[in-house]
């Protein structure tokens, strides 16, 4: 049983390959009575969309999500919002020629393993066109937990060894999306926009890191012993395509330091609790394994072949993940949040 | 509702709290008729508790497993295995200098706030107590994980700056248990224990890393798009008590290389499923908040007050997480197995 | 958190109110490789859905379901199976009246209670139109199981006080689709349908009982002590609109025997795992509430009214609501027998 | 997988054979801060306990509850609570002539076909032995549902053919526990007592039925679509060991009414969902399998022989029966009510 559902009572279940006819989920557990802004989801989409800028791979999905259920004059009625968004792009195509070859870096051999069979039109389940998902049922999540008061904001701070080195308090947020790469310092972004181009032009790819940001978090939430808050962010970011590493606070630069000196250092989660601060971690985004150089590969009888992908690819899938980062720890936080509601008596 | 249970079918929910009466847990959905070595579950608890060296806190438990069901005749039954572990050290002693005082870098004000109520005389279900249960269902999954021919092997790589830096393929696996510290390399070990040893002298703490190798494992686990193998097993690390980041293969340096460069290094996993070879992951520990040193603090009423421990701490926590590791990426993969075992028809 | 999803590896989510933009779900855990008949599965929608004849409810919906994803070629991928049934008949009417109204019998009360809102233009989520998603998902758990040697056939024992006395055994069951009430006794089923055609034409409705008849059950399977078999059929049944009673073997009537002669009687569950024989159970359903005659109702401001539905309801839903039986037993097995693939090692 | 949970949030998990060492469990998800009467659940075990009068088993077990965690100071932690009843009758017996013979009416052999193995000296898992445990944790369910006002009273309402045909309305139902087969019409009880002391005397068995009565119910408690309050308590009641039949309101007798007339009479629930009014459901015992009488059965290799059990068994359950309903529903109640908190924004 592949695993498609994703928390306990604020709980989205997803569904769709890449190249079927379309992907879409069910968000159950979504409180009643929510006001519901659909462009504010709809934006969030386009924040994930291909095609949106220069160096993002140029395949063409508009990705408009369609509500089947669960929403009524603007408001959650507390029943599953059940929603659709349609693949368009990939009709009418001969794919037989990637029915016998396992692209290199992908999914296509273990899938096919795992199961027998699997979708050769595409990466099917594996692809990160499912994330779209994802994000629909995130940005009402960040609707649930902004009523709240608790705030997230995901922004770029590497592109391979391209870094921006200042503290998340120093930095003004706001500046995430006025560029493509959606890094908040302007100087920073135009250097990693530079090196994506560059990498484009190459047909390689590269890739990075991001920081997400939680503020405004309820003293409290977090549900120890086995789903402690950073655990649960964990899993969950683990669970987006391409991730290598998460780490919270300082992460592996903790191990640096003398408990003395440690504990005098802030940090957001207490035995895997919130405690009132800002909560900050990162998430590390391999390069994609989708490049146009060509590259060695297997075929499914265990041969080696050449292969060169067409060129439709994300050259750099930062700028596309972050909003993929904020929907993922949204659904974190929310169901946190409802969790919480029946601690006490 | 605090989550106490781990895993889909392969299932272990644990309870107790470090003062309380006991510490034990339920494992449900063992398979029938496996063979179970008792003294071997044994042995594991004896590489977690306290007091086995110089290094660890001295505090005295003998940590004695006893199974109350789900065993007959030397195997599992298919049905629960319960079993409980008897808090033998804290009895009589008073605790009321605790009442009103939050340790710094516990979860005592964190959990106080969360339930409104806590058992003041210690960490409660906060203290890594807790892991022994998890120590004692671990051993229980390698056991069965170990007869399809999966291999678990954690080991300390870091104790702050002291770091091994071979790669684990050259590493002699065997000489894990050969020393206090659980380094393979006995002279790095060496150098560890030393820097422990002075640390403890010091009344303060260190962190480190601990590197965990997994073979012989099956091709097509693990349960995309939300249970990838890594992202459970991000999960299961960052459960234990002290952790701050995890990664996979080469984790956050894998952003330092292009895709053409990347798709050429073999990986553990592809797409979140298991690809035949080893997998490699790393976790982060924090240095223990409880060290011997003066420290500021709070109390209940906010106030800023002088706290020094009593000095059964442990200087480094790294040694005896090792077998708390194994055992949570043991559970891990024990689940894996049988969710597998229906994914086809 | 209302629950929309039902079984554990087997997993049924559906979505979507009577009068929203459309109903579906999200099937999980169907094996991979599974020759699906995608006929077979409109077939059984078409035996729940309104208008086949002339003792069921006039409301037109051609309830043809759209597979979006999780099938290839023909066969299950082992990916979810998400698809959508259009609601067709419920644009453009004026529901105006129904907003201040609660039908009597009918869930519109509690419903607006327990959400603070409610779909007022019909049943919303309490509608049994969501059952019609059930129905899908029960087609492919239909076929999963017969492919394990499994066969379900559910009928009308009874509607009101006529009753079908003969032993299922003794029945020819190939004569339950041969009528429109779906009695396998091709006389009774007159009586049956006499009956209706004069409650319908009075205005009123009746309920009754189906009974479901199960072989081919793999020895083994059913999950005690919680899912016991028994108890899971129970839980489906239950969770049908309208359902009253569940009773397996004899019911109420064993409570008549000594255990002398009731030990000799055969049964096909012992201790809630299958024991090879058949399976037979009953279900009772009440008289459907919505009927034309005039009834004493409340509005929303608990004031008195006198109320009168326009006349498309069902007089009696046993008929529709066979396949709807069979659907959530389909259900229960499908899961039941991947659970038992993981029992022994 | 054998399923030893019940509940979402609220969640009982046991463990135990009833020839092992001992039997117990861990309940998760009871709310912190509630204030527990331990001898109100001993008291509770109590009346479940074998031995307690003329007519139940004198097989004898103290069936002393001690608690290990979760619990502090008189209240609850928020944590989970473990718990432990020891076996103390069943030691040093041999066992021998039990290996080869399956028990006619028991689970013996499917259990021994399920898993391939079995403790063969009892029930083991499939004993009713194992509602210990569920006593236990429903007796906490029930001091949290109550301090919500709902109250639950169970009572045996018929054995085989002597019934109290009197409504629960007309009765004074703390008469329940003023005689030993806890009917609360003294006079019928009477009669119960003296038929089954006479089966008694035979070395025969009798079922029957038990009535529970839930009052003070919480509007719009209940989780449609399928965990609706009847499905739920419909679940729970066929888990308990012996059971054939569920019922709500007046169950299979609302089949012989006209919807109008129906309409009119009042129910507990609508849609799954509690509407404020009483909720009476009946559950139908068959007579135990285990009778002193001469049976035939099978052996393991096939062979039919003749069995006569030694006389420690119940002529009837149903008086200990009585607080195992009660827990069961109990259970139920405290998880709806938690569930409940999550509805609404």
């Amino acid at each position: 049983m592949a695993a498609n559902s994703f928390g306990t009572l604020f709980k989205l279940t997803t569904f769709g390959e890449s190249h079927g006819a379309a992907i879409g989920g069910i968000l159950e557990g979504c409180p009643a009575r929510l006001h519901l802004d659909i462009e504010k989801i709809q934006l969030e989409l386009d924040r994930r969309k291909p095609g949106q800028s220069g160096i993002t791979t140029q395949r063409k999905e508009s990705d408009t999500v369609r509500f089947l259920s669960g929403i009524f004059e603007g408001k959650t009625l507390g029943t599953p919002i059940g929603f659709v968004i349609e693949n368009e792009d990939q009709r009418s195509v001969d794919y037989d020629h990637l029915k016998e070859v396992y692209r290199p870096g992908h999914a296509d051999e273990v899938w096919e393993k795992k199961f027998g069979i699997r979708d050769y039109r595409g990466g099917g389940r594996s692809s990160a066109r499912e994330t779209a998902a994802r994000v629909v049922g995130g940005a009402i999540a960040k609707q649930f937990i902004e009523q709240a008061g608790l705030k997230l904001q995901a922004y770029v701070s590497s592109v391979k060894d391209i870094e921006l080195k200042s503290d998340h308090a120093s930095l003004d947020l706001s500046g995430i999306d006025k560029n493509i790469v959606r890094c908040p310092d302007q100087e920073v972004a135009q250097q990693m926009i530079a090196l994506i181009e560059k990498v484009k032009a190459e047909g390689d790819s590269v890739g990075g890191v991001i920081t997400c940001v939680c503020s405004g978090i309820p003293f409290g939430i977090g549900e120890p012993v086995f789903d402690k808050l950073n655990a649960v962010l964990a899993h969950a970011m683990l669970s987006i395509n391409a991730t290598k590493g998460f780490v919270i606070d300082d992460g592996f630069d903790v191990t640096q330091r003398f408990g003395s000196e440690n504990n005098t250092i802030p940090s957001g989660i207490s035995g895997g609790i919130a405690n009132g601060n800002d909560i900050v971690f990162k998430v590390a985004f391999k390069p994609v394994s989708t490049i146009s150089k060509a590259q060695k590969t297997q075929n499914t009888r265990g041969e080696e072949v050449i292969m060169e992908a067409t060129g439709r690819h994300d050259p750099c899938v930062l700028p596309r993940a972050v909003p993929i980062v904020e929907a993922m720890a949204a659904l974190v936080f929310a169901d946190m949040l409802l969790l919480q509601k029946t601690s006490v008596i």
